[in-house]
């Protein structure tokens, strides 16, 4: 057998780690990745709009498979895909960005090429990646088989993104040497163990005792091992916003989300009540924490981070949130029921008429019951997710957001992408009018690939979560352009989809019946009035000054 | 008079300079510039869809008015705006980018809020913008007086971006302090006093000599002295692809476009049969050279750079571009005219029936046609861009394209731009339809701001210039979405325009004609076969190999 290239063998190795589509857009300087993807019998190229929503696209896949790639051009390309890049450094999904760069006959020439900046320097791209990846490498004949095995280790490990960099000329050369895949990293056997009997010993002293499990047990792949842990244990289980659904909602012993202060006022009594509280991979950011009012008594906290436990001041380093969640499913003891009876989820809402306008309590309850069985919702940041996060997820079903880097417009491509990564699944876009405007072009390609998603765009006349949070909220800045969205489709390419346009609670509930029964897309532009926001949403705009002042 | 706040106080600066448009995305970091931008009496917001879009927006103002600003939130919004910053740096536009980031109680204590990486870290993102701005501060009540003024004389010297972080708490708080605007650089007169001697001395020993008067002569705003120069000298001009209309093309000693062995032969064996060749701002990258094909003897050339003469080997620094031109246009004496002919432009072409699909010839010459005096032209990188930078121009009409930088996706954004800029003018956009899915959402904020621009999209079905330098033309990635482009400007909001969609060459001339008189905004899809490609397209596609071994 030939040995393969440099892009083959990189190629070879992400397809044997599940990466089976990638994403990007194509150019002269990745010609030689484009057409070795083409080539590749078992990757498909998932050609995008442009760069950025190409990232997002492979951020949703990442979240449904555990890992994605996506392939930029040189320069332009990659600089389009950064904030992408950024978004699944923050929320840990690691993507494998190849870009293609101009030969090393030409960086070394200093040739004043088209996709620099004209100055004979060739290193710069790469360098204001660095922030936003966990490992990077320009991808050489002679290091290209080390390299591969580094980059998947280091990617895997922090669950984060990295950079491989492939000039024109090198990407096509035979790779030399060979190597095995890195094997995978364990915990400290000494300190694993001494973390895992005292989380047991701290178990058994406690009175009442719950967990949290956070978004790492998802994207570490801990989920069966998490709810087998919260089985035997017998212990209930909250959420909070960034971990939704980590979980299935079904489960018997989940009582629901806290949200701090803001929300669900009887989770966070009980949760706070614990004598103990089990962070298993739990991010304590802003959103993720009830802008910062989920106060939790440090002295009643066990935290299993990703690579290390701490209970009270001791922290146990090189101990994995796997290891630690495997041991203690094996030796836990079931503890004695303290369960709270699950909260409510959303509010039950009558509209007095079929012709009242969409209130913000009428829209989320439909939409709670609009979601089925193993649906993948991809809510966009700002109040539809807000509303949307008090949703009880039907089992199987899960719940995508953005909670920490928060990139509006991110959601239309993730739909995409996530769709690409389960084509058995129905996916159930939500995203408000201004996110949608910044990346909508990527609707065209979910018919493109015979994709039939449910698409809700919340038509509320511009930014609402900023009018919420800014001093004036009819300032001129928080207006956007007023789309027909129920036209884009078709403008897209998008045909034979069913598209509507809702005003009222009556039209909702026919197009939300249309659309669970329909064997098309559907996309549905929900209108509603600028300042019907989602309760917690409601509750930020009461609060906001907590958030920033930090 | 109230002390301002430090934001108040570098919009004043700003408007002063020309700038009454700031394009931008709002964010909840940005309030406190989105507040200030609104309450200004003579600046106005300018929201665009995303930051890239805005951020080419900005570009597409800067080249009308000198400069531009563009406004965008921390972590997620700098980064999309990245790419379009990098343009505005290889194009040499002085672009100011300001950024509101969280209050500095909020990054002392390391919190972790949204649009971080969840690191505690808040210096990264400022850093990554380095290699693409020549300057940046953070803006703070005791150096904002200072630093707006050293970043305005840098930006405006090195005519690059520059970036400005605005803490959201010092953004309000008044500034400390005063100071005059720092003076402009000038030559160093003795430099320049021997550059502008040796340059005159050359021009009298030269039997034949022509100009070549490159981008920099209008991004330093000398064309009018630079025609002053032409006309004292009588001399012929011919320019190069970036700097096409830099000086009128109607002007009697307009000899062509010099591209190399690719195109005008003519021209190219004028240009370089002179005895001396004085390029003025001249960049030679690839593409505005022939693809390096444009080989002139370095001992008949005298460059004058941005701050630098290099005559032979010697070079004279710290001589300002504009010193020399004001300094050669009074002192140079009329040479007799040795110039040739003007270079026909696109080909003449008649098809034999309306009904004929629309060629690349017919298409190309029909637009030349189309052009009216002072016309602002946006044409996108790719086929379209190379046929109708051999269009001429009107009197007063300019030809504008991202020659060096090349992300497609930049001209309708740029548009708009440009649009806001000259309200006076019409613009008319050329773009491909691979490059005009990237940023197409940006055809609403021409409607919403009253602008009627004239739109053509070239439909040749994907990525036509990539067909032309790729191994396999037909390969899948050069495909795209089938959109139904003239369906779009309503779907996105833009009432009463006319589109339509021509196929021929009947309805093409038919269509132009009603764009040409119409009191309205024109939005024309271009159908032509995927292959029907300008000819500079296809001697690039002939010759690619040069273009990649550099």
């Amino acid at each position: 057998m030939a040995i393969p290239t440099v892009i083959q063998y990189v190629l070879s190795r992400l397809q044997e780690i599940g990466i089976t589509d990638i994403f990007g857009v194509p150019g002269d300087y990745s010609f030689p990745i484009n057409d070795a993807i083409s080539e590749h019998p078992q990757i498909k190229w998932i050609g995008c709009c442009n760069e950025l929503n190409a990232t997002y696209a492979a951020d949703g896949y990442a979240r449904i498979r555990g890992a994605a790639a996506v392939c930029t051009t040189y320069g332009v390309g990659e600089l389009s895909a950064i904030n992408g890049i950024a978004g699944a450094y923050a929320e840990h999904l690691p993507v494998f960005h190849l870009v293609g760069t101009p030969n090393m006959l030409t960086q070394s020439n200093r040739a004043l090429m088209h996709h620099t900046l004209g100055n004979g320097e060739y290193g710069m791209f790469q360098r204001m990646t660095d922030p936003v990846v966990c490992a990077r490498a320009v991808m050489t004949p002679q290091n290209a088989v080390f390299e591969t095995e580094r980059l998947i280790a280091e990617a895997f490990y922090h669950r984060r993104p990295v950079y491989m960099a492939f000039p024109g000329d090198y990407a096509n050369m035979p790779v030399s040497g060979s190597l095995q895949p890195l094997a995978e990293r364990h915990s400290d056997p000494k300190n694993l163990e001494e973390a895992i009997s005292r989380i047991l010993n701290a178990l058994e002293n406690a009175g009442t005792a719950c967990f949290l499990p956070g978004i790492l047990v998802a994207r570490t792949s801990q989920q069966a091992q998490m709810t087998a842990l919260i089985d035997a244990s017998g212990l209930p289980f909250a959420t909070m916003f960034m971990a939704k659904s980590v979980i299935d909602e079904q489960h018997p012993n989940y009582i629901g989300m806290y949200d701090g202060k803001l929300m669900n006022e009887e989770v966070r009594a009980f949760v706070e009540s614990c004598d103990l509280v089990l962070e298993v991979g739990t991010l304590l950011t802003d959103f993720n924490s009830g802008a910062f009012t989920a106060k939790l008594d440090p002295s009643k906290i066990i935290s299993i981070g990703h690579h290390h436990v701490q209970i009270g001041e001791k922290i146990f380093f090189a101990v994995e949130i796997g290891d630690v969640i495997s041991g203690l499913a094996v030796r836990v003891s079931k503890k004695s029921s303290n369960r709270m009876q699950l909260s409510s989820g959303v509010a039950e809402v009558n509209p007095a008429s079929a012709d009242d306008p969409i209130s913000a309590d009428f829209l989320y309850q439909q939409w709670e019951r609009f979601l089925a069985p193993d649906d993948i919702l991809i809510a966009e940041t700002g109040t539809a997710s807000m509303g949307l996060g008090f949703a009880r997820m039907p089992a199987g079903a899960t719940f995508h957001n953005q909670t920490l880097w928060g990139s509006i417009g991110w959601a239309t491509p993730a739909a995409f992408g996530a769709s690409i990564a389960a084509p058995g699944q129905r996916v159930v876009l939500v995203t408000g009018d201004g996110s949608h405007q910044m990346t909508a072009q990527e609707i065209g390609q979910f018919f493109r690939h015979g994709i039939r998603p449910v698409i809700f765009v919340l038509n509320n006349s511009g930014y609402l979560i900023e009018r919420l949070l800014c001093n004036d909220p009819d300032i001129e800045y928080n207006d956007i352009a007023d789309w027909q969205y129920a036209e884009l489709p078709h403008a897209l390419g998008c045909r034979d989809w069913f598209t509507t346009r809702v005003t009222t609670c009556g039209e909702l509930s026919g197009a939300l019946a249309v659309a669970a029964k329909n064997n098309s897309a559907s996309y549905i532009e929900v209108v509603t009035d600028a300042y019907a926001a989602s309760p917690l949403a409601l509750q930020l705009h009461n609060t906001f000054r907590n958030l920033y002042r930090s």
